[in-house]
């Protein structure tokens, strides 16, 4: 993969001065663009080999670009809320919203490469990750996200050249130390993880650029013209598949799915839920308050039909959670801000720092429920939504989360029941609107695009609970000893 | 403060279930009102002694209110991020939006008291803390906010009854712990800090309304009732000042400014410039290198009049910088999030942690600037701006930060000559707006809202340096100079 870039590419200064103004007019002239449609992100990754150029072409992007529109992103040590975190998270908190650039100093890549460098990572691990960061970037093309990769290669020769030229000068001798010299000595190491990572992740849709780095002039105009071809191709066509490849799904034929399946006569009486919600409501207590449940995290999620009892099952749980420890996070229309971003964006932004307990009140699961019925995005949009969300999930449960996903049922006729009951109580009147009734219409469509969700994103690692919720107390029951159960048995693994 | 918080208030079930019912509907009729019309937030405190029920009320507000317009925070010990910033930015990036409610579960009090009662902080620190928090409360009603403060009481006999009452019961002992008890001894001096804070804080704006903590239904109904009217009040008038009631800013009668007294003929010629420039970039190389930046912080501000050259200056200094290190933060229009805070909280936003070097082209200083200018703010608005700033900045600069302001001032000939050169060249044609040419006009009503500025935000702790920008090279050298030389002494303080 390096070959090219140990030819010695050069370029004279006079090709350079006379390249580099109209270069950097066409780079404004495709920023203002880019700007004024606003229809997808550029996120343009910098890795590469110590003293081959990368922070001297960072700082040439912020010399020819218009720097309201660009963002550099230094990856340095993380934070605490960082490390309590799924890795992923620190990046998507840093991706450009559409419209803009954002520049990655050291990326997703950094990590994985240097911990096996340097031996502290298997080649296993080296493989999930690169598998994970595979389905990142596919999911940014998806999103319509640019994603330019660039990598800048020395040989070992001229790397050691360079680091010893640095070092003479007196006005440049900072830059090198120590740490570049301890690194210098695992250049074959290097080249050789770095050269399997960027093979098994030059993908179609964002394959990597190797550039030689030691000539700046060479090394600027590269990244320069790349950079705008890359620019002008996406804002010529800016076209986003919205059909979906896949074959259509498909009910099964004798027409019997999983909510047919349940047993929605089920209840518990009163007395006997006092008993339990007791029960059960102390042992969660005890369980979030064992010292273990600093290691782990929850995040729970309520969906189900409208009128289903969300609001009322969260309430019996909260209420044996200490008010610091947990958060209810709302689901409604996404702002200007999250709309300018991926779609999971927006959940990112609230997954919770480990020990924590967090409750959504409606999730991701839109994607596939909502926005699918009613067409808010296109298939192709929602159905590799299934995939993102199993991937999103898997990073929450690498992390130590326990993910616990509730689906509420209840049958049409309890609906309606629930809904003119609700329209004659005062302080329940706000539960019910216009768009619950409207919703109502498409019952059958909602049915479909639930047992699809769960077929698809029931996972061994966070399968989904379907609660027959026709009786109130006969579900609050069901979801908190599911809980109980989940959270005692991740908490018997922490060591 | 406390004697009406000791008289055994009661509220007995009948009453309550009564009331209950009837207050929830109530709340939920404001809160949706307020959402609707989105106006101001709500902040509310909740905070005193331990046992009196702070949680359980957190608890029965989530459970009366519409989960998807309120939030709970609670604060518990600072993440890095956290302490590598102002005290106060865990609170803003906590603020509840307009239209929403925030609970604090802990708040801006918590650390002030705890440090004083355990003797880890002077009466002197004590005093500056609760003048800063006046400050802040202050701001948050200027701009609309109801700020709402909650102090749940308890006599000592009646803590203690309570302590052990939750110890008896096997199902709440669990909520008792030995840290508990330690800080029961404390009583007698918690008493005496909270109620000298709390009388020092009591303000028209923000009174506190202690409340008896005893008795849950009495607790309940008072917290309930209290936010009720607060809401329905405000709701009723949302009145803002918008004439400042301090008298009108006047020129001096002799009509000179400070702006008047710039030699603007000052040049310095290309080869001085040249070795200059070597010179000053090679000291800040150093200076933001040296092992003991890592304990301060560079906030430069950059404004200056339309063409005043601000992005060349800005890139000689990022030239000198290492590309990790440095963030520029161009100020754009607000975002729709944005909009919906205090006029400071986007820069809030943005405040960086220890040890890094941020740039802002364009600042916080567009309040008494454009939107002065322009009127998109009011007078009273901008008028108690030049506070607001001057308090940020100081919170800055007690966090370790160098703030430099630089004006970057051209005469009206000068921005002309540049103008119009800037609409032949390619890549500067961007930089040239209709909106430039419309501000043009405004020249004088630009100047004097520059000299207001300075007036009234130069301090001692962050003055401005007004920068004779006719000639670019003599603006860009006396920047460099400027800067290092406040770094230099800053470092110089570093233990």
């Amino acid at each position: 993969m390096f070959e090219s870039a140990e030819l010695g590419h050069k370029i004279d200064k006079a090709t350079y001065d006379k390249e580099e103004p109209k270069l950097r007019e066409a780079l404004l002239n495709a920023q203002f663009d880019l700007a004024q449609k606003a229809k997808f992100p550029v996120i343009i990754l910098i890795g590469g080999v110590d003293g081959a150029g990368k922070g001297e072409t960072v700082n040439l992007l912020n010399e020819w670009m218009d720097p309201r529109h660009i963002q550099v992103h230094a990856t340095g040590e993380m934070s605490d809320e960082e490390r309590d975190r799924p890795p992923m998270w620190r990046f998507w908190r840093a991706l450009p919203p559409k419209g803009k650039i954002g520049v990655f100093f050291g990326s997703w890549y950094t990590e994985p490469i240097v911990q096996r460098v340097l031996k502290k990572s298997s080649a296993a691990s080296l493989a999930l990750d690169i598998e994970q960061i595979n389905r990142m970037e596919k999911m940014l093309t998806d999103e319509g996200a640019v994603v330019l990769k660039f990598w800048f290669h020395l040989s070992k020769d001229a790397q050691k050249k360079r680091l010893k030229a640095l070092e003479k000068d007196p006005k440049t001798r900072w830059r090198v130390t120590k740490f570049d010299w301890e690194r210098f000595e695992l250049y074959d190491k290097f080249r050789k993880v770095s050269e399997h990572t960027l093979r098994e992740t030059s993908t179609a849709e964002a394959p990597w650029i190797v550039v030689e780095g030691s000539d700046a002039r060479y090394r600027g105009l590269t990244v320069g013209k790349m950079i705008l071809e890359s620019l002008r191709k996406h804002l010529a066509t800016q076209s986003k598949a919205t059909v979906a490849k896949a074959p259509p799904l498909q009910a099964a034929i004798d027409g019997i799915d999983v909510l047919d399946k349940l047993d929605m006569t089920q209840v518990i009486a009163k007395k006997k839920f006092d008993t339990e919600l007791e029960k059960y409501q102390g042992k969660l207590a005890l369980l979030t308050r064992n010292p273990k449940f600093k290691k782990i995290a929850v995040v729970a999620v309520f969906e189900g039909s409208d009128a289903g009892g969300k609001g009322g099952a969260i309430r019996r749980i909260t209420g044996a959670l200490d008010a610091r420890h947990y958060r209810i996070t709302p689901v409604a229309a996404p702002t200007e801000e999250e709309r300018a971003q991926p779609y999971l964006w927006r959940f990112w932004r609230n997954v919770p720092r480990i020990g924590r307990f967090t409750i959504f009140d409606r999730s991701w699961y839109g994607r596939v429920l909502v926005e699918r019925v009613e067409k808010f995005c296109s298939e192709a949009d929602w159905m590799r939504a299934y995939g993102e969300i199993n991937d999103f999930e898997e990073q929450l449960t690498n992390n130590g989360a326990v993910v616990v996903k509730f689906w509420l049922a209840i049958t049409k006729e309890e609906q309606l029941r629930r809904f003119k009951e609700r329209e004659k109580i005062g302080f329940k009147r706000f539960k019910i609107t216009e768009e619950d009734w409207r919703n109502r219409e498409k019952w059958d469509d909602y049915e479909r695009a639930v047992c699809d969700m769960v077929d698809r994103t029931s996972t061994e690692i966070a399968p989904w609970t379907l609660v027959e919720a026709n009786d109130k107390n006969f579900a609050r029951i069901k979801i908190l000893k599911t809980l109980c159960d989940r959270i005692e048995s991740a908490l018997k693994k922490v060591k």
